[in-house]
């Protein structure tokens, strides 16, 4: 059993595709760029996608998130 | 009557199936890889199940949870 | 009058039966087996139960509750 | 004009019965046995009552509630 | 321009009739006996109102109001 | 491009005529006379507005509005 | 990877025209002139758009903000 904080797994997904679920239902993929403890999070080439078929809603370019907002994260498969 | 404060609960639960009850009626299940004093979990082979008949709904793969949405936590039986 | 703090009161229901109502109206009963000053709670043979009728619609073993979901919290009669 | 804060209300009403308005429209009426800073309460002889008619919808015997769902509070006539 | 903060509007109305809108549209109104910098208020002859015709819905006596439920206080005319 | 906090703003508009949106939609407009850094306001001569057409729906006096409350505020044109 | 914190992000976006996406689901367009670590805002010309067709609803002229409204943040295309 590893000792890193949950935290680590947003530093082992830097520079990776993640998808975010917000708590409004929103979701949203792209690439991560930064991100601090309180989960704010920066993406690039950010989509908002739907959340049932995965199809891509709209472009969004470079995104920022505000921490308090987020559900969970996934890794883009 | 043990001192082991609640969060010991995840600690046992290190490596083993969990189901995650979120705030917005959300069940997760998968193995709870890390965890912090905040609730911020990590789940491996992370799976949606309906919260009432506990079938799979999609697979998350590796999951990171923000601690604030989680309403309660059980083991897998 | 005591001078104990509210939080004694989970103190001496250590080891009981309690009935804990969450904010979203479920409620839940079972063996308290640890706590901490945030209402974080780990119950054992916890079961979900009609909070009108009191009759058991699950049960749900060993049960962590993140404190900042409780309402209020009864000894079971 | 008096200088205590109004926590100090709690404290001239220890040991006397007080009605708890919850945010969730629910109100309860007990004796008040123990309180903190953050408005946990523990009430003893607990009743849920309907907020118009007044009437006991049901006993809870001792009660403790969280302080962050505490609305308001008057002393019972 | 005065270097007072807010807070003070409230020492001013110490004593004086205020009209108190909670964050659940309820509207108070009652005599200001004591405040605390978290906005937690205790009113004396606390009735409640409606909120548009002002006309009196019930006494309530002495009233401790968590602060946190407070949306904005008016001064009565 | 200034190093001024945001509260700068409110120091700009410190006795001039403000309009406050409020979380729950309601939009309030006064002079104001003082703010802290929770954006607690205390507005003199306010008015409780129609957000679209902006027509006066009541006189409020001097008004004090707990900060948390806050959406957004714009200076009256 | 860069080890900027995200809000080095609004740090960028100084002097730029930025769309502001809030919890209630308004979007706002403008040039920022302020933030701090909060996400409180000052932006300048500020425009409540329309989120889906982003036509303009209204000017709003200079408009601060409170930051725990913002749900996420993205340059103008």
């Amino acid at each position: 059993m590893t000792k890193e904080p949950p935290i680590s797994f947003l530093k082992r997904a830097h520079g990776a595709e993640i998808r975010v679920r917000l708590k409004n239902g929103n979701e949203i993929e792209g690439k991560l760029l930064v991100y601090d403890e309180m989960m704010n999070l920066v993406l690039q080439s950010a989509k908002e996608i739907n959340p049932e078929t995965k199809e891509v809603l709209r472009n969004m370019g470079t995104l920022f998130i505000r921490g308090n907002n987020v559900l969970f994260i996934t890794l883009e498969p």
